[in-house]
Parts: structure tokens; C-alpha cells; sequence
């Protein structure tokens, strides 16, 4: 999960609401979704052809229209103008490193986040943005490419279970809300438990490979990503929830306060992450200071009881011609006496400095 | 004390409301304890059966729910429609993760707590979430398993100790989180005496054990893991506290001000514990620095001794045939006297340098 | 002045306002100090017995009793029903690591905060807490032990000084705290020449020694002790100033006010000192580092002058039949040029790379 | 990019509104660059002489005139008479290293901000102050030198691209402040990549070069600065926006809100980089640790192995007379064996403990 | 530059107002210098005498008193009554490590600030406390010693510069806390280069000076000192300008506005100095273990070659009498052959690790 947020620098200098694409070039189809519900009854259609679904604006039921790509600028255009949607609202779903926000435009509110979707399989967590357009019937959402998470809200949808069929367009929204905030427990799962297979590591193992390290250091990038994604989330729900428009009923604002206790729990979750990350980082950098230390004492001993003696051998290998020692009968074996007792004498020293 | 709050994310996609247990498997049934009570007299009963329960209801005195075990959704759910308790409510009763807060439903108030029991013959503490919910003439808590804290507040509604007696269910609800506030206390002063225990030996011993930088790291994490238990407890409290619930009187909001106080004291000394454990790892790794010096200067004077003198020795170790010094007389005890004299110099200026 | 906050668990469980002390046995009797004075006239009493001081409460002139000791629980009793006190005051009184606070009920204000009281024969720091119960016409002060810092309060009272005998009750609890908050900038001389003397060590001697490690240690931790104590005090004289109580004149405010500005001097010294601790600690630890460099640098040089020039003479040692070398008669003179040659250019490369 | 901001001393002690130019000193002329349009209309001008731009003022178009250079103090002076400026106003804009703020003169707003310029050619950052006054019918924007990137805006005047002919001065503000914050894109872009190439550097080579520190500590900086010139301008733009001033009407308001949105996430993308690159240093620091280990292993082994193994052969070339050993037929090569299985013996000592 | 601010403890336990000089001792006369003006006409008056400068007060002109000096308390006492000033005024003018602050008497506001006089020729910042008392038609200015940094006002008053002999008492106290707002530059200017002059070193020399370390910590805590010095003034500015006074008039509140701009020019930049230093000893730091890196890598080389090498040689050392080799005529050449290529070998080695 490597990414950093940075809006690309194509629109620099153009006039606001210029409809640029700031994301990575792309050449499939945008493949648009309609699901029209009321109560009674549900009707789907997908479509390449954006004038298909406008007629369903005009029905009294919930129309929820789902894009996928933003590559094709003149979709999001005709959108815009159909539904009326202010020129810097198209620019920032075009602008795919938006910060999430909520922004109330009296007959529409625009809301955008971050969606994390984790591939089990190959082991890998995908970042979309997506942008939610709430009207008074309708909820157009736009997301990068194809594939989401939402399939369990179409399911409620289409087999009328919860109470989503009776609801109106902003239940619908918090749904989806629901549904991202969801999945971001799956991706802290996921975090979690590599978070713990280190910690095991690092516990049992007093020295560590260098490679924990830069696992460490990635964990702790993912989840400093997580953070700067999630975090602005609160001001989001607190903005959709402040009773303000007109499009949020009371009954939804109950349902949005429980995602924003879920959107709170996941930050803590996140922040008990990096301040154990932190905790492990010290204390593999420990680690390896304790292990440069024992390491230093076994070169220690060693010089300390051999380097001597050899000094000793040293003196005897001389070849001066008058040095009495050489010739007297028991200097070899009081030699090895003095050397052994020298080496006896200093494993008790290093005994009593605790360095054996 | 090992334990990341992390929502499972056993819930993912469900609508809002779907009564999903978080925790463990468990296989045991579900205690009800009920206690109802006035000035005049006291009622207990014990059941598996939730329906049991439901007459106390109606009547005025004050009753006292208590539910061991969360994993039979079933009881949960009847005892929701019963006391008429939001769908919402019920999903964060069983997702033991959740966050302590507070919130107020007009005909009820929900609290969420976390509950830390110390067990002093295995040295371990047990963490537990208690919901409680205030109705006006009823109280009930829900646990996650059997055993918990609460025989004193018991013990003084029996032997009508004290004022609960006279006093409605907000005053139960307040004894109960009295008790589980007065219980941080116990597990505080455990944590207390190990910091002291690893202080001592840190101040006594120059070369401390490898083992405490990992014991100190587990009391760090149980700190930060305390702290971020009980610092939403002040919010709790203040949230009762506010004065805008009916079902919480005047005279009981004095007793939920001394609680806050200890919620405070409690927060005041995690961070104190938090700043000690620092400031400790921070003496030890200068501790292990310190010794890896005096490792090294010993080293160092060996071989700076040692290495010239084996040299010195090595020269008259050689079999040159033209080497004069050979074959002088006093040679070989004028050598010995540089070399004692060169050693002597030698550890002077360790000496002054203060290396010895 | 070692000293951990700690309320020590012996009440959990009990009903509120259960009044057991919490602090040390202590045996000795509790001394009662009554002064009672009005602009004209003062009166003093000693006694052990609490009844004796009853009767001045019903007098206009202003009494002030203080409490030498809090392990006679049954005097703490009665003086609370005497003057009416809340018995979660009473509480209070008795816990004695209470954090500093103020609270306000209607006919007294009740207030605790630390005395510290430097003992300069002993070098020792003295903590107490001082709990001061402020009436329409009197002042309580309850104190753990005999001993206190107030002596130039009742000189002022006794001879007459200053305004304190034309003031009410008020005026006399600001004397008491004034008094509290002046002998904390005793005890930061203290702290700061300490301080200073370790700074001075440090940036004269290159190489400290160990003990400096612990000492700066113990001094970050008073630092952080007197902080936490001295911190709530800001809040305690904000609401004692916020002009509710009628039991405060608006005379006494401007001194209030005074004491305030004292307090957050007082906080900014402490974090003078801790961020001057804090910079000792890196300096000590560059220190170490800077010494180990310096202790390798010497090893590296004599290892890397002698060990080639030791293989060298070891290669001459050698026994072979046919080493043409040993038989020349210019070869031990020529070895030893090359040999010194050697080491000179080493040394000039050690020289040039500044090891030297 | 080198740049501390600090108001150089020049005008210590003069009366405030003493116009002292702060900047470096310069000689070439003041370019002074008039554009006038109105929704038919567009005229320009370029002159060294002040006095031409006056007319402009009293027509109702738009006058948007640009002040290449301070360092002629009467040119300021002369602007501020006419445009009727206050002293402390013209003492701002000579003050080149004036924080980001905006003030409303009820007559004109005074906006300061910083424009940074990033030429691809020579790889460096240029840094200048622009000082904007927004008057009803007019815009003065100040800079310290020619060339700017302003072009795109000069461009949509004259062929009338965009809305920004039909609007009025407040609109043509923002169209400048817009370019701005465009333009920190760029230079957050180039930063970007440079720190992704140190990151790639350091996961790919183990010991890292002593540069790599340097380049992180410069990034680092580059990181702060820019963040120290980019946070006031939430404040700045917040003013703007704070519906009070006459001069900036409601339907810019929504396009000010849009440069907000950029400038918080430019201030987030660099909080990013700054974390970023305290983690890359903490991988260098460790990095270095590693290698240090690893060194040191390599000198362990091999001294740990040949030093006893020298000592032996030491013993054996002693010329004792009477050594039994020297005379055996099976001395050398058992010795041999031995001093063999005794290297044997270390590595696999060493492979069990991982050192190899 | 070696100051911490630390009230003296002279004054524990008198009466609130006691007059007690916290100061130094000195023995020097007090200067009193009065300069009294009004549009038209200025008159000036040295002595030591305070009531010579009391008529002054009667006249409608503007009366600027400075004292220089605190030490003579009765003349503080003088000045008190005649001008009726409160008992805890004199207290804060006398106490001379008081935190700025201002207070509003009604009859006329107090100020203290701390002054700063960098002396070139002696390379030393002096610093000063500043009490103003600010009257309708008086400003008195308190300093600890003669000389100081308002001549520049002083002048303006005499050769009627700028618009000071036109405006009231308020623009005059105005002038004097922006000349001090001033002199902060100068001070930082100063820092400023030996900040630069000190990173040049690190960023040139690879093997810093013990000493560097001492200079950046003296630089940071002259950051930090400064820092705490003028943090305060942003609130009295502030208050000052906060509209409630009647003694500070609309005409003088740009003015101030300016200054507070300046004084958040200072602490920015302070800021941004720490941020400097604190990054320069991480440079220092890692230099110095960058350094001890390459010292282990020629002694590991070193050591690495030749130990075994002279492992080799003592071998055929050794004075067994059966040894074979030592009698084969090409032993000796082909064992030379051996060395060199062994040492070939290891410099390979470590030239592909890099360490070379
Ligand atoms: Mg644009
Ligand atoms: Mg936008
Ligand atoms: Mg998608
Ligand atoms: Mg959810
Ligand atoms: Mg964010
Ligand atoms: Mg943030
Ligand atoms: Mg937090
Ligand atoms: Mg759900
Ligand atoms: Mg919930
Ligand atoms: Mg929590
Ligand atoms: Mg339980
Ligand atoms: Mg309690
Ligand atoms: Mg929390
Ligand atoms: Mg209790
Ligand atoms: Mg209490
Ligand atoms: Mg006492
Ligand atoms: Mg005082
Ligand atoms: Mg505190
Ligand atoms: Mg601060
Ligand atoms: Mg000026
Ligand atoms: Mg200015
Ligand atoms: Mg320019
Ligand atoms: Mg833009
Ligand atoms: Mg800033
Ligand atoms: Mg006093
Ligand atoms: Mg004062
Ligand atoms: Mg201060
Ligand atoms: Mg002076
Ligand atoms: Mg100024
Ligand atoms: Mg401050
Ligand atoms: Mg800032």
C-alpha cells in the first residue's frame, strides 16, 4: 500500500472548474449503474450511454447512479449539467488525491472519502476515491475504476432486507458511508495481525533480521496513510449531521452517529498501532545494541586472557643468548602453571563482572 | 494483560441493527441476576430464562438487571424489544470493542464501560465490558462473562448500608461505576509496585538483564492500553453529569463529580507511570551504552598494553643471523626493564585519562 | 523526595463519604490550633480535644482552627457535622493524594492543594497536603502532620501586620495559600542550584561519570513531581477568583490574581528546568559518545601500527632452512628502517585524518 | 532552497511607516505593467513611470497593476499617496520577510503571501514576496523582482478565457492567489520526488552513503520552510472569506473556499513528507547500527578464532631447553588437528549464536 | 547570554505589597530623567530627587518619567503614592524576573516586558526588565539599570520626528514596546549567524569538534530563554489593544497591531531556530557515529589481514624438531606466494562490502 497523496499538477494556471483527470491514464469503458427503488419495487440497468439514466431523475423513487472511471472527462460533464452540479464539484471528483470533505450545496450535498478495499487473495489493499452526490432522490456515486464493496447495500436493496427500501436518499448515502467505514476494519485486521507476527518475532528472537526493520518502517507508513484518510472522516459525518440541510432526515442522523463511533474507534485503533510500531522499532533498535554488546564482551574476553599470554610465549621465543630462564629444567612446566592460573584468575574477574 | 481492542469485523455489510456477537465462542448459559429493591425490602432471584425478569418492569422499586454473557443474541434481543432499547444499542452491547460513551435516549440512558478486575492469586488482570442501561426505575448490565465487582454494591443493598437504599436507579448506576472506577485503583497500585520493582534494580544494577527492557516495554503497553480504557470515561461521566437528563437527579450528580475526580487521578498517574517507563528505558539503554564503554576501554588497555610489548618480543624472536644485541650480556634484563617501565608509563596515562 | 500519587485502594467498595484515612500509622495525638481574630482583638487556644474549638464558630471575629493530623478519624467526624460538611468533603479531607482542586458549596468553599517545605539541615523535601474548608467566618486548614510554613501568617495576625486583621475569612485563606505557593519557589532554588552544579560538571568534565546519569534522572522526576502537584493549582485560583462565591470580596481578587501569576511562574521555571534536564541528558550521552570514539580511536591506532609490523617480525621468526634473508648481513638494520618508516607513515595518515 | 525568514534590522528606532527598502540590494528599474479589461475590453501598458498608471484609477474597468521590484522606495511612496495606502501598509511591503496575513482597510484589503517559482532548467526554487491590495475597482500586486507566473491569468484576460472578464477586482485577487497555491503543487511534486528517490536508496542499499544524511537533513528543511510559508495562508484565506469586506463579493467566496481546500492539502502532503523523512533518517541511523554489528562480528570471528590459536603456536616457539613436546615424532601434526578442530569448533559456536 | 528567570525568595511570608528589591545589590545612585512635551514645546530634567518630577503630573502635556534604577525602594514607595498606584504594582515593578504581562487599573494600565541590548564590542546581550505605567497625560518607565535603547524615541521627541509630539501618552508607551519589539531583531540577527557559521562547520568538517556540541546546546537554550521572554507578549499586546481601556485610543491600535505582527515575526522565527538546532545535533550526532564506523572498519581490516597472517608465521615458528616443511627448499617463497594472495583475497572482499 504505497501511496501518497499528491494532487498532480496538470491544472496549474487553468480557470477553476477546468475538468482535467488527474489519475493514471486509463482506457476501458465507464460503466454506469442505475438502481431505482421505492418501497414496491427495484429496477436496475447498466449502461456505457450517461443520457440512459436521466430519465430516472425525475421519479419521485430513490435513483442511485453508480460511475466507474473518471477517465472519460465528458461523462462527469454531462452529469454536471444535468443534474446541476456546480463546476468545482466536478473538479474535485476529477481531482482523484481530494482531502475528504462535505460540502452543502442546498439542493445537493457532495461528500467525498477514501475506500479501502483488501484483496485477501493476493494480499494487497486497493485505495479508491470515491465522491457521493446526495439529492433529494437521488445519490450518484463516482469511484475510479470497477469493482467495490457495495454489493451487500445492492443486496438489501434488491431483497428488501433492513429498512433501506423504506427510506429516502440520504439513508442510502449513509449506507455506503457505513459500508467504507466497514471495510476499514478489515484493512486494520490485516495491519493487526502483521503488527503481531513482528512483535512475536521480535520477542523471541534477540537478534532480529534487518529486514523487521524496514517491515516496521513500512507498517508504519500504511498506517500513517490510514490515519491522514481516515482522520478527516469526523468532520465529514459531523458536517452531514449538524441538522442543517434539509436532505438528512432526523431518523439517518442516529444511524450517521454510529458510524462516526466507528470512524473514532478506528483511529484509536490506529493510533494504539503506531505507538506500539514506535514501541517496536525501540525495541529492535535495543536488540541490536545488546547484541553489539555481547559481541564486543566474547572479542574482550578472548584478547583480554590471550594476548597476554602470547606476550609471555613471546618473551621465551627470544634468542638472546643469556636469558637463564631457558635452561633451568622446570621453566616449561611452571610457565604453563602461571599461564593457566593468569587465565584462571581472569574468567573469575570477568565472572564477577557478570561479563560471562 | 495482552489485548488490542480491535472491532471484529464479523459484522461487515450487515444492515444497521444485525445483532452479531463480537467476542469469543463460549458455550455456557447466560446468568440473569435480578435485585429489586425499596427502602422497605429486597427481592432476589436467579434464572436462565430472560422472560423471567420482565414482571419487575412495571413495578416502582428499583431493579437491577444483571446479564453474564453476551453470546446468546437471542436474550439480548428480547430483552431489547422488552425495555423497548434501540437496535443500535443492542449492536454495541455485543461489540465488546467498543469505545466507553455515553448516550442518552430519553426513556434510557446508555452507558459503556470497561470493567478491569485484578486477580491477585494468578496476577492477572481480566478485562470485561459492562454496558449499563438507566431507566427510570430499572437498571441493567450486561457482561461478558460470569464474576465481576459489583458484591459490595450487592452487599449494601441486602444490608441496606449507606444511602442506596433510599435512593433511585441513577444512584445503582452510579455505585456500579463507582466500583468499577475504584477498581482501576487496584490494578494502578499492581502496576506501580513492578515500575518500582524495575526501578530498584535498574538503580542498583549497572548492567541490567536484557528481560526488563521487555518487561518494561509490556508495563508501557498495559499503561497505554489503561489509558486509552478509562480517558473516554471523563466524557462518560460529564455526559451524565449535564444536567439535561430527567432520569439523573441533582443529588446524584455531587457523587458523579467525585468519581470524575478519580477518573482524573487515575488519568494523572497513568501519565506519571507513563513518564517514569520512559525515563526508565531511557537509563536503561544509557546503562547498557555505559557498560559497552567499560568493555571496551578494558579491550583497549589490554591490547594497547599487550599488542607493542608482543612486538618487541617478536623482534628478538627473529633468526637473523646479524642481529648484535643477540649476544650482549645484560640484553635480556634490559629489555625486560624498558618493557615493565613502557607498560608502567602506559597505564599512568590511562590513569590520567581516567580510563582506570 | 520520592513520591508517587497514588490514592491507596483501602475504600473500594464502600458506600461514598466512607471515612477512612489514607496515608501512614501514626500514633501521636492530633494538636487543635484555634486563632480567632477581629481588627481589635485576638484570642489563641491549643488543645487536643475538637469540642473546645465549637464554640468560636457562632462569634463575628474570624476563627481559624487548623488540624494538625488526619488518622483520628472520629475528629475529622465530628468537625464535619459540626460545620456541615459534605461528607464526600470529608472523603476528600482524607485521601491524601487528592489532586489540587476547588469546589464551591455555597456556605464554604472547599480547597486542597500541596505544601511542599524545603528543609535545608536535612536537604529534604517535605510534602503535605493542606486541605482548607473557607466559612463566612472561619477558615479550617487540616494538615497530615504538625509542622508548617504558616508562622509568618499568625505573626501577621498576632502583632498586627499588614491588613490581615481588618479582612474577613477570605483574606486569611488567601494569606494560607500565598504563603503555600511562595515556599514553592524555595524549593525550585533548591531544584535549580542543584541543577546548575550537575550543568557545570557536565561542560567541564568530557567525562562524566555514571552517578551524573541517575542524579539528573532523580532531579527530571522531581521536576515532573512538582509540576503534577503544582498544575491544577492554576484552575484552583481561576475559580476561586471567577467572582460566584459570595464568601469571596472583591478586595481579595487583586490578591488572588497575584498568587495566580506567581503559579504560572512557578510552571514556566518547571518547564525551564525540565527542558534544561532534558538538554543535560543529550549532552551526557553525546559525552559517552564522543569518550567511546575516542577510547576506539587509540585501539585502532596501536592495533594498526603494531599488528603488521608483530607479522613482520614473526615472518623473521620463522625456521625455514632456506630463508636467504637471514643470512644477509644488512638485513636487521634494513628491517628496522622499514619498520620505522612504516609506523612514521601511519602515523602521518592518522594525522591527516585527525585521529591524532 | 536556502531562505530563513528574518526582517533584517534596517529600520530600528525609525517612526513607524519610515519606508526602508529590506531586501537585497538591486539596480535595475522598476517595471511597472498595467492591464485594464472589462467584459468588452482589454488595454495594457507598460511603463517605468508610476504617474501613467493613475488615470486607470477613476475608470470603472478592472486595473490590475503589477510592481516588478521594491527596491525604489519613492515609486512605493508615490502609489501609496495616490491609491491612498496607509504607512504601515507601504512599510509591509518593503518588509520582504512579512508573514502571510490579510488586513481590511474598509477601502482596499491587504493580502501578503509567498510565490514560489521551481525553474526546471537549473533545478532550484526562486522564493518572492507578492503583496496584493484589493481595491473596488483595481488590484496592485507587488514583487521583488521580474518574472512571475502570472502569465495563465494575463493570458485569460486578454482572450477573455474563463469567467474572470465578467467579474471584478476581488474575482482577478483570487485568480492571483489561485496561481499561487497552483504553483506550490509543483514544487511539492519535485520534493515528492526526490525524497522517493532517498527512500529508494535507502531500502535497496544496506550501508548508505554519509551524503544521504546531509540530503535528508536539507529536505527536511526545504520541508519546513515551505510549511512555515504555507500555514498562515488558512488564516489568510479564512479572512477573505469571512464575508465582512464590501470588496469580495459572495460568488467569489466559493471559489476562495477551493484554494482553502489546496492549501490544507498542501499543508498535509508536506506534514506527510516531514514524517516521511524522520523515518527515513531513523532507517540511515539504523542502517549505519547494522553495519557497525556487522563490522564488528567480522573482527570478532576473526580474532576470537586466530588469537588462541597464535598463543599456541607462541608456546611451541619457546626455546626452553627442556620442552618434552618439541621432540615427539607426532607433535606437529597432532597440533595440527587440534588447532583445527578447534577453529571447527568457533564457527560452529559462532553459527549457532548467527553470527555467520 | 545565561539567565533563568527565578523569582528570589526574598519576600516569602510578608504581607502582600512589602517592597523588597529582588535584585542584585547595588550602590549607585537612581537616575530619574523626565522629558515632558506636547505639540509645541518639549522640556527636559535629570536628577536624583523624585519629588522634583511630581508637578509635572498637574499639566496637561505629555510627562515621560524614567527611572533607572530599582534598588533605592523608597523612591519605588515615593512614586507609588503620589501617583497612586497599587501596593501589588510596586511589588511586580520590584520583582525583576516578573513574566510580561499587562493589567488595566482604570486610572492607568501596567506593563512589564523584558528588554534586550545586544552590545557589539563585547559580543553580550544584556537583558533588562521594563515596567511602564501608562496615566492619561504620564508614562513612567522603570528599568534595574542605567542605559538603554529609547534614544531613537528620545530623539523623535526633541526634533519632533515622525508624529509622536502630536499624539497622547498611549503612542508614547507604544514607541517604547516597539523599540523593544525592535531590538529582538538585532538579538536574533545575532543568533542567526552563529547558527549558520555553526552549520557550515557540520556541513564541511565530517568530524565535528567536541566543542560544537557545547555551542549548540548554548544556542538552544539561548532560543529557549528568548523563547519564554516574549511567548508572553503576544497577550499583552493583546490586552493592550483589546478596545477596553479609555487610556489607548483607535489611532494607537494600528500601531500596536503592527508590533504584535513583529512580535510573531520573533517567535517564528525562534522557531524556526530550534528546529535548526535541534536538526544540527542529529547531524552532529550521526557524524560522530559515522565517524566511529569508519574507525572500526580500519582496525577490523586491519586486524582481519594480519592476524591470521601471523597466525601463519608463528607456525613455522615453532621449534619442533619434526616439522617437514621447514627442510623443503621452496617452503619459504611459496608460503609468501600463500600470504599475499590471502591478503589479495581479503582486500577483495572487503572492497566488494564496500568498506574500502
Ligand atoms: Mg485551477
Ligand atoms: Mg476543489
Ligand atoms: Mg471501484
Ligand atoms: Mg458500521
Ligand atoms: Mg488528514
Ligand atoms: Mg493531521
Ligand atoms: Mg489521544
Ligand atoms: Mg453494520
Ligand atoms: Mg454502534
Ligand atoms: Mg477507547
Ligand atoms: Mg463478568
Ligand atoms: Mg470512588
Ligand atoms: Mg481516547
Ligand atoms: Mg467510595
Ligand atoms: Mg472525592
Ligand atoms: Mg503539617
Ligand atoms: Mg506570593
Ligand atoms: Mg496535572
Ligand atoms: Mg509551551
Ligand atoms: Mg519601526
Ligand atoms: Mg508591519
Ligand atoms: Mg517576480
Ligand atoms: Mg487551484
Ligand atoms: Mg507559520
Ligand atoms: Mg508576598
Ligand atoms: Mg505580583
Ligand atoms: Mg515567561
Ligand atoms: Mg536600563
Ligand atoms: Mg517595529
Ligand atoms: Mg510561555
Ligand atoms: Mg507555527
Amino acid at each position: 500500500m504505497r501511496y501518497i497523496s499528491r494532487k498532480k499538477s496538470k491544472d496549474v494556471g487553468l480557470p477553476p472548474g477546468s475538468l482535467v483527470y488527474q489519475g493514471e491514464k486509463r482506457s476501458e469503458d465507464v460503466k454506469i449503474t442505475v438502481i431505482d427503488y421505492s418501497e414496491k419495487s427495484v429496477q436496475e440497468m447498466v449502461t456505457k450511454n450517461v443520457e440512459d439514466c436521466f430519465p430516472f431523475k425525475d421519479q419521485p423513487s430513490v435513483t442511485w447512479i453508480n460511475i466507474d472511471g473518471l477517465h472519460k472527462v465528458d461523462i462527469i460533464e454531462k452529469i454536471g449539467e444535468h443534474f446541476d452540479l456546480h463546476p468545482l464539484v466536478l473538479e474535485d471528483i476529477l481531482n482523484i488525491s481530494q482531502r475528504p470533505k462535505t460540502e452543502d450545496f442546498e439542493n445537493y450535498i457532495y461528500t467525498v472519502l477514501k475506500m479501502f478495499t483488501y484483496n485477501k487473495q493476493e494480499n494487497e489493499t486497493n485505495i479508491e476515491q470515491v465522491s457521493i452526490v446526495i439529492g433529494s432522490n437521488f445519490v450518484i456515486s463516482f469511484q475510479e475504476k470497477e469493482g467495490d464493496i457495495f454489493d451487500p447495500v445492492r443486496d438489501r436493496i434488491r431483497f428488501n432486507k433492513g429498512h433501506i427500501r423504506k427510506m429516502k436518499s440520504d439513508y442510502l448515502a449513509y449506507s455506503l458511508i457505513d459500508t467504507v467505514v466497514d471495510n476499514y476494519f478489515i484493512v486494520l485486521e490485516e495491519i493487526g495481525e502483521q503488527i503481531e507476527s513482528v512483535e512475536d518475532e521480535l520477542s523471541k528472537n534477540p537478534d532480529p533480521e534487518p529486514e523487521t526493520l524496514q517491515t516496521i518502517h513500512g507498517l508504519k507508513r500504511d498506517v500513517l496513510f490510514l490515519r491522514k484518510s481516515i482522520w478527516p472522516l469526523r468532520e465529514v459525518i459531523n458536517t452531514l449531521n449538524r441538522n442543517e440541510s434539509r436532505l438528512i432526515y432526523k431518523t439517518t442522523q442516529l444511524f450517521l452517529k454510529d458510524v462516526y463511533d466507528h470512524v473514532i474507534q478506528t483511529i484509536e485503533t490506529l493510533d494504539t498501532y503506531r505507538e506500539m510500531l514506535t514501541s517496536m522499532l525501540d525495541l529492535y533498535l535495543s536488540s541490536i545494541n545488546n547484541r553489539m554488546n555481547e559481541v564486543m564482551k566474547v572479542l574482550t574476553i578472548i584478547a583480554t586472557v590471550f594476548i597476554p599470554l602470547t606476550f609471555i610465549a613471546g618473551i621465551y621465543g627470544m634468542n638472546f643468548e643469556y636469558m637463564p630462564e631457558l635452561y633451568w629444567k622446570w621453566s616449561y612446566p611452571i610457565l604453563w602453571m602461571i599461564m593457566v592460573s593468569a587465565s584462571l584468575f581472569m574468567f573469575a574477574y570477568f565472572k564477577k563482572k557478570k561479563w560471562l
